[in-house]
């Protein structure tokens, strides 16, 4: 089972990089299931059923989420009733769910997102929160993938290592920049800190330089923008087991217009 | 002029991955400069007189600093004699220095180290700071690195397009884990988020898994100790022009038990 | 020469204490200066023309900020003609002005702003800020009031100690509650680590609990408001010596229902 | 039903201020029950087996604690056996209880720590934590004392505010210095933000000051000690109801050379 997992989309310039990006890595990649961070689709800030619509229109099947998930207000209009998309777990008393399962081949997928919060906020710890789920889901799932979003490269390895033999993948989100440090751990879990951002190529993680820079200098309010120009697209591919659920391989994909996508005879399914 | 940046050398596994890689990589890399980042040298906190010297005789010829700057005591018994040790020049009340100046070839080369500040500290911030450093510096020096040893993405790549133009090379520490991101910024500036860590392989952050562990569940103090095993070697090569001191490539090395070392042919000098 | 200093004014609430109680107040009290934080008075974040102008009216004669300074864009159309608001000086690069100079019978007072950083935000220090103030002013003013604005205890008692006996009084504001350690130092400056708040008493720190509370639990936004209901008047007398700027007496005025405003025999200016 | 709550006692200069003002402060006020915040005991750092018996020997029923409850390594050799020391609630996969009960009168005293999570931690939140606590004993305690350890004024009211009607009293430690806004909510719950520090009168916060005055000058390590010469001595004197547990009347203590104990007819005993 093959799974695709795009980064952080980031506004239209993310939106951008998935229309002209994503068939042309499908046709090589083909994989079972697309999941993509959609917690700054909407011009940066959460994102809306318009726009959800949108990205599901474009070849993703799930969208996950993280510490942007209630920026724009319109999320609550739609959350209760899209089981596609799967807000952070730890916020159990808010709309939505936590995790979401999905039918591959007639055996089950959990996706799961869960806040780390180190530099993030006080909300339950990322250990406490992905054990809980997993007690829930863990007769149900076949597949287990996790989107930790979290600030740190600490708390992100710290969880991916607690959980390793439990859940096929951990693809961490939220710092907007690819790391390259992808691997399957001892028990058989995938792992990568970051998956990268999908969006503008020249902004300061997504947003306008100008106005960030402004305010790191005068400490005056700015307003914040999406950047414009080139775009990238980040992601991973995930293939895991179907008898055990472990991760048989996880990959990168990184293309900018300093590295267009190649011919991807390497990332070809076999 | 060719220049190898090694990411946060940890404890003794990272003094390993050293002397067990340096040399394979200098073969084919033959950078006229190498510098290394070393904060954590000593058992993960810190460096020493014996620390410096060892690294010096392995073929560094640099060592920058980080927040660990003065978590070993012995760092005071040197650091205002040795020139080739860089601490953050955010300290500018402190003993030592914040850059040092180099020679290579007839030119001057300047090695930078500042500190961001963003969930790291209550000091003078990098744009700021790094603005002051270039006045001093800015008639003497060809080609200018800058380690930028920060928490965030966003202050790293705030800090690049800041001065891209005005310096070689910005790379990355502190997160110990490589991005996939260099670059080289339409200025002329060489840019990678992070260069990663040079130490264990199967720690968190290099350090060992269950004392985070125990501590992130009960919150009980734990002794935090370097962790063993494999380990792996973190590195960035930097081509910087005479002429005018941009950069003309910026590649990522990243050796683990996973990624052997290449033959190499693809660093190869021209 | 009496300062009657008031801490943060929010929103309606603290525009009605400041109308019930300050002309009481200033029958026994008599200050020849009155200086109030409207830091909050604009519906608890940030100041208007209107709101400032609503201030003068009613007897306050200057006016200090703090982090909420730029919460209200209005306050861009006045900040650099009125010379009686006072921003905190930290933001040198900002418009407005970080200190104001006020003639009272023949000697200068000197109204200085400034921002803590810990657990506030990553601009210059409050011990570095305030010492340029005073060498910008030092031969000019005889008595120097500060407005330290800062979330702990330790970094607005660091701030007095090393004042000491270089300005007249430090008072913290920002917590919004009062405390009860006013005295002089032994350099002659008079403290007290918070005035605390003008404005609601059944509030959290002005503000209505329930949304307060509604965050802390679900982690879902919720709409901030002044609350309402009764409210309460926070104020410090600081008297100077005319010779030397040293502060001769600091005392606490805290009137709320549960403590009305007693014949005020005790404050009768001498 | 009356307790005496002594805030955070600091070093030695903390227990001469317990020696010299506690007696003389019972002799008036006599309390059934003496509570003290015990975090900084030992150096600024912890508590030990002996020091704790040094304040059961000296007129302290129960001792409290806060986030400096680790710092010292003694504290494990006894916190299991000993009922008498409270730490934080929020760890409760750590040795040792986070409430005590105890008999006054026939009917049960129960007395809660627990910490605030703003700029203080990462562990489960004062809400959640201490709903827990009352659940267990809920139908055992007539009276209940919680001692909220936290940064922020707003954490503490918010905790006061939500637990209204449901404790006796809520009172604030941490920050070391005494608040003016003790009161009783609508509810029937005595509050105030902070009891303040019992220890040094010229520290920062108990400390000494060139130490901490160095380092946020330079940014340099230094070795903090609990500062000397004068002490100051903090309480709050709690009165509750027999029949319901309400709060009947809050009132400060605070003791500095210049506010001697004054002859406390005020606060005698009816
Ligand atoms: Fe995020
Ligand atoms: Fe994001
Ligand atoms: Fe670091
Ligand atoms: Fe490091
Ligand atoms: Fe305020
Ligand atoms: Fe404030
Ligand atoms: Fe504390
Ligand atoms: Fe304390």
């Amino acid at each position: 089972m093959r799974i695709l997992f795009i980064g952080d989309i980031v506004g239209s310039p993310g939106r951008q990089a998935v229309e002209r990006y994503l068939p042309r890595v499908q046709d090589v990649v083909q994989a079972d299931i697309v999941i993509a961070n959609g917690e700054n689709v909407a011009d940066g800030r959460g994102i809306t059923p318009n726009l959800a619509e949108w990205l599901f229109d474009h070849g993703i099947d799930f969208i996950t989420m993280g510490n942007h998930v209630w920026d724009h207000p319109k999320i609550f209009d739609f959350i209760d009733q899209e089981k596609r998309l799967v807000r952070p777990a730890n916020f159990r008393l808010a709309p939505g769910q936590g995790y979401a399962l999905c039918s591959v081949g007639g055996r089950q997928l959990a996706i799961v997102n869960v806040l780390g919060r180190a530099f993030m906020g006080e909300w339950d710890g990322p250990l406490e929160v992905l054990s809980a789920v997993l007690e829930e889901i863990a007769d149900q799932a076949t597949w287990i993938v996790v989107d930790v979003h979290a600030e740190t490269t600490s708390e992100k390895q710290a969880l991916a290592w607690y959980f390793d033999g439990r859940v096929s993948a951990v693809v961490g989100t939220h710092t907007h920049v690819q790391t390259a440090d992808e691997r399957i751990l001892p028990g058989g879990t995938g792992y990568i800190t970051d998956v990268g951002m999908t969006g503008p190529f020249d902004g300061i993680i997504g947003m306008k330089k100008e106005p960030i820079l402004h305010k790191m200098i005068t400490h005056l309010p700015a307003r914040f923008e999406v950047a414009d120009g080139d775009c990238q697209f980040s992601a991973a591919i995930i293939d895991c087991e179907d008898e055990n659920g472990r991760c048989a391989a996880i990959r990168r994909v990184f293309i900018t217009p300093d590295h267009p996508w190649p011919d991807g005879a390497a990332f070809k399914r076999p």
